[in-house]
């Protein structure tokens, strides 16, 4: 199998799993089959997307490829029929949203410094690649986005996307860079979630918008 | 006429009522005027806004013919003065909303086919039309988008976009193609009003979003 | 000085206080330091990468100088420390704002015609890049667009625009058409603020949203 490859399944599984975590979320707001459909396609491909039209990279991977669109909406259609078995995989879930995370930060900035953009702003989409399906999905049910609220979970798509570009600028081997980087996302995330690491918050309470008057 | 102008003409009307449905909604949020304007030029235009960014497709329907805002702005701003008339006019209204989602889902599968994407982005892109318009003033109103949870709504369009690529395939003269999926989709969806046809929902209510503490 | 290094050196300030208001509204939906940067981000970039989304106008400018983003980012760090200062300097923010509100206005126009679109065009980019920095900042903070319910702003912005394009149109002296505008918009945005001028509100509460049963 080639890196390509690999990261390329890794990537399906991902999107896979993030479909099923956006149709969980339009269950916990009552929607109907279809908003189930439509919150499973935008997590699971709205980072990309964004990621994309920021760039104005076209066409759209699911544009010009409608087979993952299908694949998603199925994922997310089945969701709904598994959900009383998820409870019980609600582990497993996480451990997959953990290895997306890391997937999709990785192949955002791969596509950025193919597309011939400077390291920074690879950087930058893999973090958008990463982290803005969720907060879509967050805008669609209509929620203030979990990411800027809860467990460290941006922060790791930066530090993965970053560790992958300062390894590819030391010329590290392909293959080693990806599982380092990989291992480095996931772990991140699970000891973020199992210890509860979180940002610093900032709490501001002003008394008016408008001193004005 | 031909059918470009016949299609057209609705697309017209369709924009129109749009912009009107979504005045009306920042009128329940208590917006001013200037709200007003942009909630009803969002509704009116955002699904093929969204639909041509999607696709890149520039330049925009309104940035190069930008009559269309000004028509839409003005449309919007008459809804605040006949408003009180528009309660007796509702049935009325949601039958213009009932064509112009037919007509959105028709006209977006089209440009996306002329522009040489494959049947199913043409159907999806036909959705988008239909129904993102809706999604961005639900969004924009801070409400859970509408079509997620009630009457069939997106539905409709998909099997109006659907139908008419269909017939296409089919080699259906393009008249009595336009006149069989306006027919229908205005038909289903009036139809889903009046005996309140809906697609069964999603009811998920996890105990926890972190099984892992 | 040229005026194009004047208009960039004014935008900038207002990119960087546009970045410290994102932040203080992050503050008060208590995000962690993540949150703060990203709604830092987008309200400071947000009109502009609209605009240039909307007008297909690649690369964007933080794509082609990641420079901005590293001072947005910073500036919305910086709020967090300075914040309990902050409160004493409320009237300077929004002295701030309002000329940002001027200098975003101006620059999307200029932008606009310099690409070669209509005036009328060009005037709605004004706006676009003067106003939904903010929409955006308030979609991520899940809370109603406040340039839709409160104080002028956003008329304040098209008339800024407007006033911009139609001195060109007679050939007034560029330094003297930016200073103009700038005094124009800054002006009317204190006085809307002491005054409290509004524009009328449009509150329509409908008894149904579905008549047909």
């Amino acid at each position: 199998m080639q890196e390509a490859q690999f990261i390329g399944l890794l990537w399906t599984i991902g999107i896979l799993a993030e479909a099923m975590t956006g149709a969980l979320a339009a269950g916990r707001k009552q929607m109907d089959l279809f908003g189930v459909v439509i919150i499973g396609c935008a997590t699971a491909i709205g980072g990309g997307t964004l990621r994309d039209i920021l760039l104005g990279n076209y066409p759209l991977i699911w544009v010009e490829n409608w087979h993952y669109l299908l694949a998603i909406a199925l994922a997310s259609l089945l969701t709904v029929v598994i959900a009383p078995v998820m409870r019980y995989l609600s582990k497993l879930f996480l451990a997959i949203d953990a290895l997306g995370l890391a997937v999709f930060s990785i192949v955002g900035a791969q596509k950025s410094l193919m597309l011939g953009f400077s390291p920074v702003v690879a950087v930058v989409m893999g973090l958008v690649t990463g982290v803005f399906g969720g907060v879509i999905r967050d805008i669609l049910c209509n929620q203030v986005p979990l990411i800027f609220q809860k467990e460290l979970y941006a922060v790791i798509s930066l530090l993965t996307a970053g560790l992958y570009i300062l390894l590819l600028q030391y010329q590290v081997e392909e293959w080693l860079n990806l599982l380092v980087c990989l291992a480095t996302g996931f772990s991140l995330r699970m000891l973020a979630l199992k210890y509860h690491w979180s940002m610093p918050t900032f709490d501001y309470q002003s008394g008016t918008d408008n001193p004005m008057h």
